[in-house]
C-alpha cells in the first residue's frame, strides 16, 4: 500500500459538508437495475423509468354532477318568471354511451361521470331545475361549458406522469391505475450494511455488566435506512479490535451496496476504524467534516463500495447519517433528488449558544413553527431525538437565536 | 327495519365535520389486542402499552470525549506559564472498569464512553494538554463537571419512554435498544376493506371501452390506508347494483374492522350506496358533511363496523378519506392522537375564490411555505394530488386568499 494512502499519514483536515457529500456521490455507483412490480408494491419505491400517459384523462367529455346536459344557447333568457322548457330525450348513466345527439330544445338526464351527448355544451344540476321526468324547466341561463368536464383536462395522452427517480406516492398509484397501468418499473432497494463497534456494547436481553452499555445505534440507523427505502442488514456487533472489524467489513462488502459503521472514528487509542480500513486495503476519502455534532466521520472506499464510519455517540451518529449517508443512500436507491432541500421555518424556542462552526440541531417542525427539544443537545442523548422530524441548520458564525427568528431547516424522511 | 332508520327517509341534512368525526369515533371499537414484536418489526407501529426505563441512561458517569479525567480542584491556577502536572495512573477504555480512585495530583487517560474513576470531577480533551504518556501538563483550570456525562442525564430509571398509542419511530427503537428491550408491544393493524363501485369502472390491462374509466380510487385509498399503518383489503369492483353492492359489503364485514367504499353516494339515480346499506340492515349515521370537496359521505354502521361511503370523484374521495376515515382508522389502530393537528403555514400562491362554506385544498408544504397545485382543484383531477403533503383549511366565510396570508394546514400521513 502506498504511504500516501495510509491512514496514519491521512491528514485530519476537516472538509466542508458539501464537499464531503460530493465525494460520496462521485464514488457511488448509483442505482442497480429496475424491474416491474404491481401498483401496490410500488408504493414508496423509486421509479425506475419515466412513464407517460397512455390516454387522455378524463377519456371523454363528461358531467361533473347529476343533472341535465343541454345546449347553453337554449337556456338564453330563462328566468323564474319565464322558464325555458326542454324535452328530456334520454338518461345517461356513468358507464353508458349517449344514444343520440341533442337537437334544439332537447336535454339529457346525466349522472356524475356520464359521457355528454353530442351537442351538449353545459350541465345544470337537478336541484337548479324543476327536475320533471319528461319536460324540465330552467330558471336561469347557462354559459358555454358550465359544469362541463373536458376530456384530457386532467392529463393529456403522452404527458409525463411519473419521472425516473421520483418516490412513488399514493397519488401516483391513483394516476397510474387511471391510465390502466398494472405494473410500475422501480429501482432495486440498495442493501445497506450496519456495523456497531465497541468493546462496551452489549445487547438485550443479557443483563448489563458494569461499564457496558446496550447497543442502540444499530436500531437507530437501521430505522433510518428503512425510512430511506433501503434494506438494512445488521452485522453482529464487534469489539474494538481492528482485525475483527476488518473481517466484519469484508463480510458486509460481499453483499452490501454501502456500509455504515459506528464507533472508533475519533482520536482515542482504540479508535480502530481507520486502521481496520487500512487492513482491508480501503481507500480513505475523508476523516472529518465541518459540522457539529457528527464531524468525526471516516469515509472509506473499496470495490466501488463506500464504508461510512460514524461516531459511536447516538446523536452524532444520527446527524452524520442524515446529512451524509442520506444523500448517498438516496443516490444508490436511484432517487433524482438526493440532497434534502433547505427550507425555512420560524423558531419558537431560544438557542443561547453562538455557533462558531456549522451547527445542526434536531428539532420538531409543526407547520411553519420549529420547536427545539426540551431535553438539551448532548451528542450522547437519545431521548432528545424522540419526536424530531427535521434538522435546523445554523451556519458558522451565527449568534444566539431567539424565538421568532427565521431558521433554515432540513426535513427528515418519515 | 324501522322507518325512522330507512335510508329513504334519512334526512339529507349536512352535519359539521367535527360532529361527523365524533360520530365515527363514538361508533368505533378502538384497537384490537396488542402483542410483542421485535424492535425492527415495531418501526412505525402503534405502541400497545406504556414502557418505562429499566435503567439510567447513561448507566454510569462517563467521559463524553477522549482525554484525561481529573479532580478539577487540582487544575486551579494552571496556565501556559505555570502548567499543572498530573500523574497518569491508568488508561480506561469504553467497556472497561476503572481500577483505582484518583488521589490528589492524579489523572486517568479516558476514552469516549469510558466510566470515570471515583474522585474524577471533570475531563480535559487530549488536545488541550501536552498529552504525555506518564505525566500530563494542563495549561488552564477546569470547572467541576466540565466534560462530564452524568449517569441518568439522558433517561432516569422508571421514566416513561414510550406511551401507549404513540407511533414508534427510529428514535424510539434506539432508546428501547439502549434499555435492553428486544420486543415491543404493538397494537394489531386494523384491516380496512376497500370497495370501488360504478358500472363505468374497468381495470388495466383490459383496453378501455368507450364511456368507461379505469378504477383509480382503489389504489389511491389503499395507499392512504397503508400510510396510516393499517392493512388495505381490496374487494373486486362492483357495478351500480344495490344487491351486488350489498353482497360485497357483507363479504367485507366478515373480516374488516372498517370498510371504505367509493361511488354512489350522491343524489343520482344510480347512487345505490344508501340502498345497499339498507339491504344489509346497516344503520345510517350521516349522509352529508359540511365540507367541500367530499361533502357527500354516507356513514353506515353494522355489527360494530363502520362503512364509510365516499364520492367516486378521486379528489373528493381522497379529501373525505383524509378528514374522516383518517381519524377513524387511527382510532382503530390504537393511536393516541387521532385527529390531525391544525398547524399554520404561509401561503405562497393566490386563491381567488371566496369560500362560503368550509373548504379544503390539497397543497404542498415546504418548511413554513405552502404552495397550491398549479393544475387547479376540480374534484375529478388526479394530477393535482401529486406532490401534495398537506391540506389547507379555509374556514367558511373566508374571502379570496393572497400570497403571504397565514393559513391553517393539516399535514398528511407520509
Amino acid at each position: 500500500m502506498e504511504q500516501a494512502h495510509s491512514f496514519f499519514s491521512f491528514p485530519y483536515c476537516s472538509i466542508p459538508l458539501d464537499s464531503a457529500i460530493e465525494i460520496l456521490l462521485a464514488h457511488s455507483a448509483g442505482p442497480q437495475g429496475s424491474s416491474g412490480v404491481s401498483l401496490l408494491e410500488a408504493l414508496s419505491r423509486i421509479a425506475g423509468k419515466d412513464l407517460h400517459a397512455r390516454i387522455d384523462l378524463p377519456p371523454f367529455d363528461n358531467s361533473p354532477l347529476d343533472g341535465f346536459a343541454l345546449r347553453h344557447s337554449d337556456s338564453a333568457g330563462a328566468s323564474k318568471e319565464k322558464p325555458v322548457l326542454l324535452r328530456v330525450v334520454e338518461t345517461i348513466y356513468a358507464g353508458d354511451l349517449p344514444r343520440k345527439a341533442l337537437s334544439r330544445g332537447e336535454c339529457a338526464r346525466v349522472m356524475t361521470g356520464a359521457p355528454l351527448p353530442p351537442g351538449a355544451t353545459c350541465v345544470i344540476p337537478f336541484e337548479d331545475t324543476d327536475n320533471q321526468p319528461h319536460t324540465v324547466g330552467l330558471f336561469h341561463p347557462l354559459e358555454a361549458h358550465q359544469n362541463y368536464r373536458f376530456h384530457g383536462e386532467d392529463v393529456r395522452q403522452g404527458q409525463g406522469i411519473l419521472r425516473q427517480g421520483e418516490r412513488i406516492s399514493g397519488a401516483h398509484l391513483g394516476l397510474l391505475a387511471a391510465q390502466g397501468f398494472t405494473e410500475v418499473p422501480v429501482f432495486a432497494r440498495p442493501q445497506v450494511g450496519i456495523l456497531s463497534t465497541g468493546t462496551e456494547l452489549m445487547s438485550g436481553p443479557e443483563p448489563l455488566s458494569p461499564g457496558k452499555i446496550y447497543d442502540s445505534n444499530r436500531y437507530l440507523l437501521a430505522a433510518r435506512v428503512a425510512a430511506l427505502g433501503a434494506q438494512p442488514f445488521c452485522s453482529p456487533k464487534i469489539p474494538d479490535d481492528p482485525a475483527l472489524i476488518a473481517q466484519a467489513l469484508e463480510e458486509l462488502l460481499k453483499t452490501c451496496h454501502c456500509v455504515i459503521t459506528t464507533g472508533g472514528v475519533s482520536v482515542g487509542a482504540h479508535d480502530y476504524m481507520p486502521q481496520a480500513g487500512s487492513y482491508i486495503g480501503a481507500q480513505p476519502l475523508f476523516r472529518q467534516v465541518q459540522m457539529k455534532p457528527g464531524g468525526w466521520v471516516t469515509a472509506l472506499y473499496k470495490d466501488a463500495v463506500i464504508i461510512l464510519c460514524l461516531s459511536g455517540n447516538p446523536g452524532a451518529a444520527a446527524m452524520s447519517f442524515d446529512l451524509l449517508a442520506g444523500p448517498l443512500i438516496r443516490h444508490l436507491a436511484g432517487a433524482a433528488v438526493v440532497r434534502p432541500p433547505q427550507l425555512l421555518g420560524v423558531l419558537q424556542d431560544p438557542f443561547s449558544k453562538t455557533s462558531p462552526q456549522n451547527r445542526f440541531l434536531y428539532a420538531r417542525q409543526e407547520g411553519r413553527d420549529v420547536f427545539l427539544p426540551r431535553t438539551g443537545f448532548g451528542s450522547g442523548l437519545l431521548s432528545s431525538l424522540i419526536g424530531c422530524n427535521c434538522i435546523v441548520h445554523i451556519p458558522a458564525g451565527s449568534p444566539a437565536l431567539h424565538p421568532g427568528d427565521t431558521v433554515e431547516l432540513i426535513p427528515l424522511s418519515a
